[in-house]
């Protein structure tokens, strides 16, 4: 016997890019287990009739699989987002919801004008830009210019997150995070590379275990010294053992995604977004 | 006379990173005009002692401006939430409000395990750092070298936002994304860079105004030729020319944020997350 699971459509409807309405989404759908979720997300939804052409591809989906869909939709507009109340499926209307007690409290009339969160966006986009320009300069240790603007220097050993990690940082915070790679050079000189021991107010260590290190590193060169479990075992050691001499706090990344990781560097370094 | 802006404190409080609650809760506060708030984001409160000593943070926030604080909160433990429940602020609870009418919808019991996200987060992990790793090596024209591999290819002036825009899709969607700028040799060419012609189907290329070109430009080379509003019109009327001619689709990222641009892209490229 073939089990099948049950499957709902899941619509995430936005006037902007949606990526906020998928996000909430995605966790409140975490939730559930046992049933499979097929995702839809529909960004740019920011005219009546656009409105309408969604509520059909709702509509196509509700006949054709016989369950109601679950939509989750972050629109300004109160006019488009009537179009979807006419609609039988389940509706997680986040402004809807919460605009109402909001605006109770301040007080205040809320504003309806689509694309309100580009007003900022132009001095924002500079910010960012910026920082991630400067994490790119300065990934991997290729470049000790302009050192001195970094908020923030990762350091740990070849492959244990401090790419994925520097990037999200300047992206999503512009925060302008430089890294820099503890080689086996270094262990054997007993001293941190390059210039950083001028700047170890700014350092941070990141680690992982020698066995999800190995796993990484065989990704780029298997059956290498390199990857060997024993090499990322030794490594590690020596990186850890000179970050605690040098009184460099650092984190283990194996467990945490890239937002996890970034977000406890923050925490424990006392940065904020720029 | 000094006006003084009303100010609010809010916070964005969590068991995870926050992010999706602070992403939800600038949007929902960007319709409110004319007033300060002071955000604080309080990430990983996955314990009852956590969110009490968040309490008392917000406790102090009130008694020191006389003002009900504002909370959006992301938690999944119904009996961390209720430590909230207490307190003397506006609570947009996301998930309380939000579960019980998803669980009467599904027929299921929610989980209230704190870190479910996590539970796929490793093959994402991997899925995403590939990507990130593919982006990076294929940045600016750098490599020609698997670039088969590639589920797209931006190309376009140098300056006009490629790299920022290939980034956040690696790192939010997964998607391996290489870019390639249009030189004036190309022009003079009147031909493709490299061997983008095999790649065809993968090309979407990215335009700018002549001015805000310019003004990005003149940051990394003022008073240079490059960044002259001059030579920022010419080139880009070839490039665009350019695109016409072998029929690639292109996008003005002007007006638009780094993850606006990235998903207009997605959108009229026909891709999804991986």
């Amino acid at each position: 016997m073939v089990m099948i699971m049950p499957k709902r459509n899941v619509f995430f409807i936005s006037d902007s890019t949606g990526i906020t309405a998928e996000a909430l989404g995605l966790s409140l759908l975490a939730h559930f287990d046992g049933i499979e979720f097929e995702q839809h997300r529909v960004p740019f939804v920011d005219n009546v009739d656009k409105a309408r052409e969604v509520v059909t591809r709702i509509d196509m989906a509700r006949e054709k699989d016989g369950h109601r869909p679950i939509l989750v939709m972050t629109l300004v507009s109160s006019d488009i987002r009537a179009v979807f109340s006419e609609c039988d499926a389940l509706n997680l209307d986040l402004f809807g919801t919460f605009i109402n007690p909001l605006s109770a409290e301040l007080g205040l009339i809320p504003a309806q004008e689509i694309g309100m969160a580009r007003r900022v966006a132009s001095n924002e986009f500079r910010v960012r830009l910026n920082a991630i320009n400067f994490t790119l300069k300065h990934d991997d240790g290729v470049s000790d210019e302009d050192l001195e603007e970094a908020d923030l220097i990762l350091v740990g050993v070849s492959r244990c997150g401090k790419t994925p990690t520097s990037l999200y940082l300047a992206m999503q915070f512009g925060i302008k995070c430089a890294n820099y790679p503890l080689l086996p050079e270094d262990f054997e000189r007993r001293q941190l590379p390059g210039t950083l021991a001028q700047h170890r107010s700014k350092l941070f260590g990141l680690t992982v275990t020698a066995e999800r290190l190995s796993s990484i590193r065989k990704e780029r060169r298997p059956d290498s010294v390199y990857s060997s479990l024993h090499n990322c075992r030794h490594e590690l050691v020596l990186a850890e053992d000179m970050m605690r001499r040098e009184n460099i706090r650092y984190l283990d990344t194996s467990s945490r995604s890239i937002e996890e990781t970034a977000t406890t560097v923050m925490q424990q370094f006392g940065i904020e977004r720029h």
